[in-house]
């Protein structure tokens, strides 16, 4: 089902091009320092109970409490940061429905950047509400007739603006590494740190700088059962485009991981586990129901995946990102009120 | 509908009589001690969204975060680890369905003491299943034929053992006020402490703690509309019995607040205002669609007071006790699926 994809440079996208070099902590350093003062530094959540259930003793880095309720900010803004004051000011293309638009608008809005999001016209009206508080313009298209790249690029060209892409882009990871840099300067003596895997923007940035702090630490990156394109790229050594069935998992259904990100999972992750929908879903409603905590299927898939039995844990401290708490209200009622076990 | 009450060495109470003196700063420092280490330093949460509907900064207090799910473990901790070996040695009895009942049977589990608890035999089964989870042996009484109280008494009398009230205690009280010394030491130039009082032990242990740091600082109780019990107690200058109407506020039901926080509430408080049940449970649900966090209707009644615009906040710091987190799943999940409105 997965076919290799061309390198980014390749493929007709306008905006920054990765930069040559690669990645280090002192670009996430750098970032961490942008986002002072700007982005919350999360609390690191632990629960005795979740601990005896695990076997481990569990750090969990609450990004569904950062700004806009996922990490995604970490990345937007330490992107429309780095760019230079006359580009910022030509403004900012993002085409997504997601926590990738608001983290875009809310970013872009603080740094006085003019934003323009490209969504769906069927996107739910909250989300087109939330882009729109955050002051940034929306244009719509059909998902069925129309192609959201192609209407972004023209966006961009007309008014040199630059497209920040969610995940293939070195100010976007580097952004995103600073959650992972927070908790290590937390949890110094971290012997795992499990993040969930869509793009691969995460993962890559949080792996560059927990590896960089502490070398021995293991990375594993999860994600949905059957949307195998981590999985399938770290075994062919190339971005591949996989088919992504349905999965309650939202914020993983990417068909593919990025080639930047996949460049440092390579050399920096252990490996990439799938990780079942049921068995995420009862993680969430166990997440609200001992752990107050509010959280979107793709949020608790890495802890999920912990919970499974899969990851061998060795008795240590663990990290874990919850990586956003972005879920319909009613698919929380959903959730709730059905009868899905709880994990601890 | 409100009648006096004797003062409570004067009712058959057997169990720790109040301490002579009254609760001073010194007494919540000493319960501090004892809770490090055990009880969480639980969070204190903000928004930028919640501060700008508000006009005021608010910090809360994450007591729903604390062990057990509410702030009743540090009262209940506090007091049984405040008892001589050879008592705590002969057992504690508490009588109640609710978080206290939690509290006592989790604080008496780590401290090696016998716990025995009085339930409903209605009780919920997923309160039945804690409170033995946490080791503690369950008495239970049918409610409508028997009397909790002297079922306490008879017990705690056949074993020596010593009965821990909810409120109406020094050690209770002084144990509750660590809450607002940890809020205080957070957030010095706290202005209003806003908290929600159901038998008093909560707003009097905080009151002390808090008004000691500083004196200027003004608190703050909030009660369900329809229970007058603070009220009336405040007004009329003793402890009266209410009626209480049937309530979502199911933590603040109790029909009377205590002896020993009236004493305090007179002496510390500016004034205890009313709150509705909707403005509550539309704050409940607002907290966990903008803020992520779980919370039980009496855990959010001091922030829906806050948003209500009945008492003076001046724009300043506004510290707000959110004091549980313990709502049945079906509930919130009615709430989520709901509309009522956001209030911020």
């Amino acid at each position: 089902m997965s076919q290799p994809v061309p390198p980014t440079d390749q493929r007709s996208t306008s905006g920054a091009a990765p930069a040559p070099g690669p990645i280090g902590i002192d670009d996430v350093r750098a970032a961490a320092g942008r986002l002072d003062g700007v982005a919350h530094r999360t609390p690191v959540l632990r629960s005795r109970n979740l601990d005896a259930r695990a076997g481990a003793r569990i750090h969990l880095k609450a990004e569904h409490l950062q700004r806009i309720g996922a990490f995604k900010f970490r990345g937007a803004y330490n992107a429309i940061a780095s760019l230079p004051a006359d580009e910022r000011a030509r403004g900012i293309v993002a085409f997504s429905s997601g926590n990738h638009a608001q983290a875009i608008a809310c970013a872009a809005g603080l740094l006085d950047a003019p934003a323009t999001i490209v969504m769906p016209s069927d996107a739910p009206q909250v989300k087109l509400a939330a882009t729109l508080g955050y002051g940034a313009e929306v244009v719509s298209y059909d998902r069925y007739t129309e192609d959201r790249r192609s209407i972004g690029e023209r966006i961009a060209g007309e008014r040199g603006a630059t497209i920040i892409p969610p995940y293939d882009h070195p100010a976007v990871i580097a952004g995103q590494g600073t959650a992972a840099l927070e908790l290590l300067e937390e949890v110094a003596e971290l012997d795992v740190l499990v993040v969930p895997v869509g793009g691969g923007g995460l993962i890559a940035g949080c792996a560059i700088a927990a590896r960089a702090i502490n070398p021995r630490l293991r990375v594993i990156g999860v994600e949905p059962q059957g949307r195998r394109a981590a999985r399938d790229a770290l075994e062919r050594g190339e971005v591949v485009q996989v088919e992504v069935p349905r999965t309650a998992l939202d914020g993983q259904q990417t068909p593919e991981v990025g080639h930047l990100p996949l460049a440092v999972m390579q050399r920096e992750i252990e490996e990439v586990v799938g990780v079942d929908d049921l068995a995420v879903l009862a993680t969430v409603r166990s997440l609200a129901i001992r752990m107050k905590q509010v959280v979107e299927p793709s949020g608790a898939s890495a802890l999920a995946a912990v919970l499974d039995g899969g990851i061998e844990l060795g008795g240590g401290d663990i990290g874990v990102i919850i990586s956003g708490g972005n879920i319909a209200p009613g698919a929380l009622a959903d959730l709730l009120g059905n009868d899905l076990e709880l994990r601890w």
